[in-house]
C-alpha cells in the first residue's frame, strides 16, 4: 500500500481520495458480520465511535445530538456510504442535509448486503430520535456477491467474504482434492458412509483401519446451501432474502412511524451517458483489474440484467408499499454526457453524489 | 468419540442419549452465526431441513403443516432445545403439545445467545401460521459466555465461539507475543504509529527499513470491544443487549399479535433440591471436566449470581411488559428432593423436561 505502485496508478492520480478508502479496514462483529473501523480519520472519510461515516465536521458520535431534532437516514452499501467522495461533506446524506435543512445520517456500510442494511438499523434504532425518512439506496451487493459465490445460502443470503468465512469455519473442503492419494485408498463402501469433508485424514484412516463403526449417514448440507453453477440462470433464488428484508423494513417503518423508500443505485452503463474523459480512463483502468468484484460489473451487469433487477425489485417493493425508484433511469433523464459523475462503474464522484442527492430530493422527499 | 473412552464415562453410562447430542455438529451461517445440522437423525435427537428439532415423529419440515392451525413456540438455548432428553417426544415443547393439545415448535438453538434466539425468529416468522404464545426459556448463555470471554462487544454482544471467530477474522494478536524478537527491534517511535496487530512481520519490516510513511494512527477498536478482566464486577455491560433483544421481541409480539413471556431457565443448585443419586454422580463427573463452559456453572453461578440475574432480567422484562418467571424458583416450590431432574447443572432429564412443561402450563399458559 505504501510506495511506488500507487504512483503509476491512474485511479490514485485522478481520484487521490481513493487512497483513504483503500486504507480503511473492516472490523468483524457478531451478526452484522463487520462494520467500518471506529474513529477512522483521514481527509476523505471519517467515522464515529460506532463506525458510522460522518456528514460534516468531526464528531465522536453521530447519535450525540442535543437538539434531538428528527433525523432521516440513507441506508445502503459503499455507494450510499460515499466511496468516491473527496470528503464526508460531499456524500449524498451531506447534500441531502444541505438541500432539506434537516438532519441526515449516513446509515450505509461498505459492501453491505440488503440484510446487513436492515440489521444495522435494527441494532441502532433505539439510539435515534424521531425518524422522518429512510431512503434505501441499494441493490448491487446481493446480486454481485451471487455472481462470485460457489455456494449460496437460501434462507440467510450471503455477505462479502462469505466464501472465506464458509471455508474457514465450516471447513468443508473437497476431500478428493485436498487428499487425492488417501482418497483413492478409501474403500467405496466407506466413502458413502463417512462425512469426509468434516474429517481429518487421521480420523479417516482410523475409521477404516479399525473397522470402527462409521457415521450412519454423511451430513448433507444441501438443505442450507445450493451450489452456484450458472448464476445468470439461477439468480431468482436471491429474491426471497431481498423480499424478507423489505418486509422487515416495512414493519419497522410502521412501528416507528417513518417513510421508507427504495432507490436502485446507479451503474454507469445503465445511465446511458457518454463517459467523460476521466471516466474513460478510470474505467479502462479498473476494467483491467483481475478481481471478480470488478469483473462482475463489467461483464455481467448489462441492460438485460438492469431490466431484470429493476423489475423484480420494483415488484417486491410494491408488495410492501415501498415507493421504488431507479437512479440510473432518473439520471438518464438529465443531459449528463461527458460530465464526470462516476469514479468507477458503481461509485460516484462528488458531482455524481450531488446529482443523486438532488434527484432524491426532487422525486422522493 | 468411537471406542473405549466412552465406556468408562459416567455420563454415557447413566445418560447414553448424550452420545447423540455430542455427535451433532453446528453449521456456520450468515448473521445467525450457526445452527444445527439439517436433517440430523439419531435415536435421541432429530432435526428438520432447516435445522429445527422435531417434537415427535420424523418429518422433513416443522413448517409443513397442512392444517395451518395456530402454533406456539419455545425459544431458547440448549436447555429449551432439550439437550438431555432421550427423544424428541421428551422435550419441553413436546410435553406442552400433549398438555395443551396445541401445536408447539422447538424454536431453540444450542448455545444460542439472547440475540440468536431473536434472530432465528426474525428469519422464520413469515413461514409460520398465526402464532399464539412464545415462551423464551433462556438466560444462561449471555452471562456464561461473558465469564469466558477475553473481549466483549458492547453493541452486538457475543456468541459461542466468539473468541475463536474474533481471533481468526480480526487477527488482532498481540504482536509482542507472536513476534517477540521483531517486536524488540521496532523503534518505539514506530510502535506508537503502526497498527502492529494488523500487520505481517514483512509489512512491519518494510515500513521501518524503507522509512516509509506510516499509518498516522493505530486503529483502536476500544469503542467496539472492552477487555473483560473481572467479569463478576463488570457483568452489568451485558444488560443493554438483553434489553434490546427483549425490546425487539415486544415489537414483534405487538405486530404479529402473540403473547410473549420469559422464563429464566433452571440451574440445579438454584432449585435448592437435594441431588438424586444419578445427579450426584453425573455432576461430580462433569465438575471434573476442564472446559471453562462447565467450570462457569460450577464456580460462578452461586445464589448471589442467581439473585442478580433474576432481578435484572425481571426488571428488563417489566420494562417491556413481558411476564417473567424464574424456573428454579417455580421448581423449588415442589418436593423434588432425590428426583432425577438434571443430567448436568443446566440440562434437564426427561423427568425434568416434563416438570418444566407442567410448570409452564400451570403458571403461564
Amino acid at each position: 500500500m505504501f510506495g511506488k505502485s500507487s504512483r503509476k496508478n491512474i485511479r490514485y492520480q485522478l481520484a487521490p481520495q481513493m487512497r483513504d478508502y483503500d486504507r480503511m479496514k473492516e472490523v468483524w462483529l457478531p451478526h452484522l458480520m463487520y462494520f467500518h473501523s471506529p474513529c477512522f480519520r483521514s481527509e476523505a472519510v471519517n467515522t464515529d465511535r460506532d463506525g458510522f461515516r460522518l456528514t460534516g465536521p468531526l464528531k465522536e458520535s453521530v447519535f450525540a445530538d442535543p437538539t434531538q431534532k428528527p433525523v432521516s437516514l440513507l441506508a445502503g452499501n459503499s455507494t450510499a456510504f460515499g466511496v468516491g467522495a473527496t470528503a464526508d461533506a460531499q456524500t449524498i446524506p451531506a447534500h441531502l442535509q444541505r438541500i432539506t435543512g434537516e438532519n441526515w445520517l449516513n446509515f450505509a456500510g461498505r459492501s453491505f448486503s440488503s440484510t446487513q442494511e436492515f440489521l444495522l438499523f435494527l441494532y441502532f434504532y433505539p439510539r435515534l430520535p424521531k425518524i422522518r425518512n429512510v431512503v434505501i439506496f441499494s441493490g448491487f451487493t446481493n446480486i454481485s456477491l451471487f455472481y462470485r459465490a460457489w455456494e449460496y445460502c437460501k434462507q440467510y443470503g450471503i455477505f462479502f467474504s462469505w466464501n472465506r468465512f464458509n471455508k474457514l469455519l465450516n471447513q468443508r473442503e473437497d476431500f478428493a482434492k485436498t487428499h487425492p492419494l488417501l482418497n483413492r485408498l478409501i474403500p467405496s463402501s466407506y466413502k458413502n458412509r463417512l462425512d469426509l469433508s468434516a474429517m481429518t485424514p487421521r480420523q479417516v484412516l482410523k475409521a477404516i483401519l479399525k473397522g470402527a463403526p462409521v457415521e450412519r449417514q454423511p451430513q448433507s448440507l444441501e438443505p442450507f446451501f445450493i451450489k452456484v453453477t450458472d448464476p445468470k440462470r439461477e439468480k431468482g433464488v436471491l429474491l426471497p432474502v431481498i423480499e424478507h428484508d423489505l418486509r422487515n423494513w416495512r414493519m419497522l417503518a410502521d412501528v416507528l412511524g417513518f417513510e421508507v423508500s427504495y432507490v436502485l443505485q446507479p451503474l454507469i452503463q445503465w445511465t446511458g451517458k457518454q463517459f467523460s474523459p476521466e471516466e474513460e480512463k478510470l474505467i479502462a483502468d479498473i476494467d483491467r483489474h483481475p478481481a471478480m468484484f470488478w469483473r462482475v460489473f463489467r461483464d455481467y451487469m448489462d441492460e438485460a440484467e438492469h431490466q431484470w433487477l429493476s423489475g423484480e425489485t420494483r415488484r417486491l417493493c410494491e408488495q410492501f408499499s415501498i415507493p421504488y425508484y431507479d437512479m440510473s433511469k432518473l439520471m438518464s433523464g438529465k443531459d449528463l454526457d461527458r460530465q464526470w459523475l462516476f469514479v468507477d462503474r458503481p461509485h460516484l464522484s462528488d458531482r455524481g453524489s450531488k446529482l443523486a442527492a438532488e434527484l432524491i430530493a426532487e422525486h422522493i422527499l
